[in-house]
């Protein structure tokens, strides 16, 4: 019942100082608290937000800013029926070239320790499928980290499918800016 | 000095018939052809295009259609001094929360069995890279199949990390629409 009378829509500009302190909250739960370098103007000017003057309380992504490279991102809030808002999810689109389809990609999930057990986990989630088959995407995909196996084996609950057979590779810091320059 | 010779610049809407045909290349390569359902239709609506009329030989991205949900991924297409074009980059820009940046994902990478051994793979990532640290993003990611070790190999030579404490989550298909119903 929680989950339902809660509501869930897209980011406003307003919603950055609890959006950063979510934020903040996962980072300190996966100790990594020091590799925060997210600020309130930087989330303002990368996040693409629904507009502040909004009276919709779910907006479709249509009302909200476009993406673009450089504001990538759209972010669903939960704010339960007490006002709190107690969990967020921030994603991005991505693509499936086999399938020519786009998709959404969920960067991060991450419910208030305080607000857990009521399901709001799993709203998110849901309204994430719901706008992944409104635009006809192909699919919902996300990252987890191999310990966390309580956060696997719900995730599995709900019908998602572990890609043992990949593996992420990244380039950052200054391996980037040597990459950008190997052959100058 | 192959690799120098060749151009990389952004696919053009007259790309897409060789494009399609390095997807299915690749699909075949990771015996998988029966699940492309890539169309050229489908990728003349999924991806954002540079202008057929530009003489600009490598557009910014700036000069290409604007990314959008429906419209999310780049390509870049790598093209040989004899005219063959004989690898593709697709793409998509990712968000780095803790960051709060912007930055590339790396949909699918692939040079003609024909074409290799000629530099053109890191061609491709250092084109990518560039781009990146244009944009003041923060990283330049992909996956790999794990058991693909001279692919790992070639990434880590290049400065890129394994992220091995990770793994992915994906919904699709009908797990997806049952995901997007489960609270109604």
């Amino acid at each position: 019942m929680s989950s339902e009378a809660a509501v869930v829509r897209h980011a406003r500009r307003e919603d950055v100082p609890a959006i950063l302190s979510l934020i903040r909250e996962l980072a300190d739960y996966e100790h990594e608290l020091s590799s925060v370098e997210a600020t309130e103007e930087k989330l303002l000017s990368t996040i693409a937000f629904a507009p502040s003057s909004s009276t919709d309380l779910s907006p479709s992504p249509s009302t909200t800013e476009p993406t673009s490279p450089a504001k990538p991102a759209r972010c669903l809030v939960l704010v339960t029926p007490e006002g709190t808002t107690a969990g967020i999810a921030l994603y991005f689109y991505n693509y499936s070239t086999w399938r020519a389809r786009p998709g959404i990609f969920l960067e991060d999930l991450y419910v208030k320790q305080s607000e857990r057990k009521k399901g709001y986990g799993k709203r998110l989630l849901v309204e994430l499928a719901k706008e992944v088959v409104a635009m006809q995407g192909g699919r919902l995909e996300w990252n987890v980290l191999k310990w966390n196996e309580p956060s696997i084996r719900f995730y599995e609950s709900i019908g998602a499918t572990m890609m043992s057979e990949w593996v992420g590779m990244r380039v950052d810091g200054d391996g980037l800016t040597k990459l950008a320059g190997l052959l100058d």
